[in-house]
């Protein structure tokens, strides 16, 4: 990313400091966090400043190499290494790296390149050895989908919740994902692209709902009362009868989702924004008050949670195979930037620098 | 309240029907909600229509009695009652009536009178005694003290928790009695009226800040760290020293404090949404997703908080004499209204419909 747009050059490749490695990237996917990066770059500077003044931020003058979600090659151990692992392993790791001046983030830092370049330092305390029956594509995806994960863990499923997901891009996706690993049921999934409700089917929807034909909600609410009770009944209420708790994942990231879900949430409904609304947002607290929801915004992931799924894709339990629907080399992903815009034609595209 | 205004008249005293008791007030607080109602009463209608269409609605046509933080005298058991009180004694109660067409408020509803009258009907069931030793007054700041104590029993306060109490008119103030009451430590408080200031120390602040002089988030924020450490510092973080958990109770209720509570807000810190701001607000999401945050809006208050917060203000664990400013009678009413706009001269005043 070069003065906001997305060029390919050539540049001097990383050098491993203390505790780091030198790894050569593999597989790695495109986010749409980097698609937002490219498009709302001062904002997002101004709000990791505002947020976190201690991470480093990037600048609109200074070139980044994208990338965090990474499949990698270890090539070769830095100073103060213990080079447990083999070279030539390949690796999955958080992309963050972390040293006395602060956290970086690989791909969002001008320091740090990421994994749309060849080469890549990651931290060697962070390195996950990638089992080998597991793809390296689908190892690549362990950052996404723990994505999901956490955003699962943050909602505190009990046994009886009804969860809805809204919005089954790559994040949604993911999420559908965990629910099926923690064992939710029903999982209800909704978006407006046929391909991606079939996508959320794959990954262990048990239901997916095209909005525009019927609402997510209303079915979710009805899931939630016993069989044969009318919920518009006032006389249900005083009886005692009292639906199934819920939890609705916001996976879209537009302005408006999140005050349609507190419009269509019942009584003390948790709300989990997962999706990343880059602009201000309009909400109607009176709404949400007379519901008692709440709302826990999450980011990122665990390291134990990375780990975890990068165990649930070897394992099978995460099914994420199909939702990367192409490969590209370095000089494809201006035009897979592009080509993500379409829901019917991609859901993840991963890309091989060495193509 | 007769075409959004406050009107005195004469009207019918209400009759007990099934389960019900006829009762004369003897004091009723008024609440910001009622000021609220009164001067947004058609949104208010529609934000009810929309969050809970069972519940009856108050109509601009309709006329509606006011008044539900009341202590009233039992005068005559209607039937179906048990009438295990006796007539004559103080008694409190939820301002919620109940019956097979669904629930109304009292004093939010044109077919139940609240006690800026001399009259209402009230729930048998709902019913709490008055303790011998406990005033009048005091006893009507029930309802309002149960708010508070409501919010922080939602914000599920840990042992180590820093609470602080965004705005203290008697919402915030019921916020820090219940803080206090539950051994919450250090409570700090802020807002830029310097009596309203006084009344939380009294209530139980352990520090009350200026908004116009100092900062009450960093603060705040400074005490979550341990001691000689500078949180500005890098290396702090990565040796692990992790600050205190804090919660931000926002008690205000105007646009844009929840977003200001965003920005000063350190990473997982619970917002509890206590303050009824009546308009739309402006959030951004991307603030909140990068630290986190929780948002827990509330409302109201459960049967046994309300007994609990009874039995707090009786024994004196609940302080809120000094909250009282000033009492009025019928005719003073509409006067009141316009006198709680300053928060120099009062906190909260009562109406005694029989002065």
């Amino acid at each position: 990313m070069r003065n906001r747009e997305i060029v390919v050059d050539e540049i001097e490749a990383p050098e491993p400091e203390a505790g780091q490695v030198l790894v050569k990237t593999l597989a790695c996917g495109i986010c749409g966090s980097d698609l937002h990066a490219l498009r709302h770059l001062d904002h997002m500077i101004e709000i990791q400043k505002r947020t976190n003044p201690l991470a480093s931020t990037m600048s609109p003058e200074a070139d980044v190499v994208m990338g965090h979600e990474f499949c990698a090659e270890v090539i070769e151990f830095g100073p103060e290494t213990k080079a447990e692992i083999d070279t030539g392993s390949r690796v999955v790791s958080m992309p963050v790296i972390f040293d006395p001046s602060g956290i970086k983030s690989v791909g969002y830092s001008p320091t740090h390149p990421g994994g749309y370049g060849q080469y890549m330092v990651l931290a060697e305390g962070l390195l996950l050895p990638v089992p080998d029956d597991l793809s390296t594509p689908m190892a690549a995806l362990t950052e996404p989908m723990a994505v999901g994960r956490h955003a699962v863990e943050k909602a505190n499923l009990g046994d009886d919740d009804i969860p809805l997901v809204v919005g089954c891009g790559p994040v949604g996706l993911a999420v559908v994902a965990a629910l099926r690993q923690k064992g939710a049921h029903p999982v209800i999934a909704a978006d407006f692209s046929p391909r991606r409700r079939d996508l959320a089917l794959a990954m262990g929807a048990d239901e997916v709902i095209d909005p525009a034909v019927d609402s997510p909600y209303d079915h979710w609410q009805d899931l939630a009362w016993p069989e044969g009770t009318d919920p518009t009944d006032p006389l249900l209420r005083l009886s005692g009868v009292e639906p199934r708790p819920g939890v609705i994942f916001e996976c879209v990231g537009v302005p408006g989702v999140i005050q349609q879900i507190f419009d269509q949430s019942r009584r003390n409904t948790r709300v989990v924004v997962v999706g990343v609304c880059m602009g201000p947002d309009t909400i109607e607290p009176l709404v949400a008050i007379g519901k008692e929801l709440n709302v826990q915004f999450v980011l990122g992931y665990t390291a134990s949670e990375f780990a975890d799924t990068l165990r649930g894709l070897a394992s099978g339990d995460i099914p994420a195979e199909p939702i990367i629907t192409g490969t590209v080399g370095i000089d494809g992903v201006a035009q897979a930037f592009t080509d993500l815009g379409d829901p019917e034609a991609h859901a993840k595209i991963m890309v091989d620098p060495w193509l």
